[in-house]
């Protein structure tokens, strides 16, 4: 359903267990860029009525998700501050090729494979945080608040494939997605020597 | 109440009469750039837990508007398309000081004009359609909308202007609102032959 072409390796879930708080401001980041993104697409295709519906939601609710990673990191006294990004999405950005209207098509579907990887990561997590050590779970905030997210992301990524759709056909968007899912997964192989949502 | 150093005159509204799907039209555009500078100012001033928080509100109202925009054009049977803006938004700016904390106090001042200066026509609008032709009101639908729109731009000039105090002191603030109200005003005073909201 995810498109993609690769599993996360436990090399991440040992960045997550050595360096949590940073994740977790990063996931705020990551929140908010997600927003940025939406909004930069409803910007580029505002001639799209659907688009710019569904941008519109997409905003909202990863705004919502940004407020609550930040209301999370001060419950548990994480300052929240900038970030080194990962590379990730800067070399996901730059497969999105130049020419209209293979350029909607890309951008839909780089972002769309974003919230493909986070979502299979939110799954990652909430089972990681949900695992019992001593009898009881690790971390069942977090598992709770991973598993709240974890749809949203998934309809996401579902609604950029259908998106990208109107700018190609269905033929043209699956091949493509395929290709940039393979490109996606080789980033994620090489991984990030920085804690990050995507290294 | 709203800062503003002058008023509309009747050129603009000679402008509304000729060219009033125009308008229509550059109103969405604007619903729509009202919520890409919250979500501009939200990534440059993300450390502020309480900026962060306004302009997620005002991201979403803004949008909200767009789509309310949006869909009196599509009763009206007005396409929405591109549109080449005016100078307004451009020139203002300019006006804003290259360094930090100047820059944030005048990115916010500035927000906080245009919404003063949209509230005021959205007002002038309101009035206009009002106004009784031949036993009934000219537009008493736009009237409605105008009228509905009011109140949040009155309430995010307020936001804009109180957080400019975060980065000033009130005394810095309201001088430099006061300047950048009369460059607007002059702006404004010279008008821009482009039918536009803030022409």
């Amino acid at each position: 359903m995810l498109s993609l072409e690769s599993k996360t390796s436990d090399r991440w879930l040992g960045q997550v267990d050595s360096h949590l708080d940073e994740i977790l401001i990063d996931h705020a980041h990551c929140e908010k860029k997600a927003a940025g993104t939406a909004m930069n697409l409803l910007f580029a295709y505002v001639d799209s009525v659907e688009l710019c519906r569904e941008m519109t939601e997409i905003v909202e609710e990863e705004l919502a998700h940004f407020h609550l990673v930040i209301d999370l990191l001060a419950r548990r006294g994480i300052r929240f501050r900038r970030l080194k990004p990962s590379t990730y999405g800067r070399r996901l950005n730059d497969l999105v090729r130049r020419q209209e209207p293979e350029r909607a098509v890309d951008r839909l579907l780089v972002a769309g494979l974003i919230e493909a990887r986070s979502c299979e990561r939110f799954d990652l997590l909430r089972k990681h945080m949900r695992r019992v050590v001593d009898g009881r779970e690790v971390d069942r905030e977090l598992a709770d608040f991973y598993e709240s997210l974890f749809e949203s992301e998934a309809r996401h990524h579902a609604t950029y494939v259908r998106l990208a759709k109107g700018f190609a056909s269905d033929d043209a968007v699956q091949a493509r997605l395929a290709e940039l899912a393979e490109a996606e997964a080789a980033v994620i192989a090489e991984g990030d020597p920085l804690p990050r949502m995507h290294s």
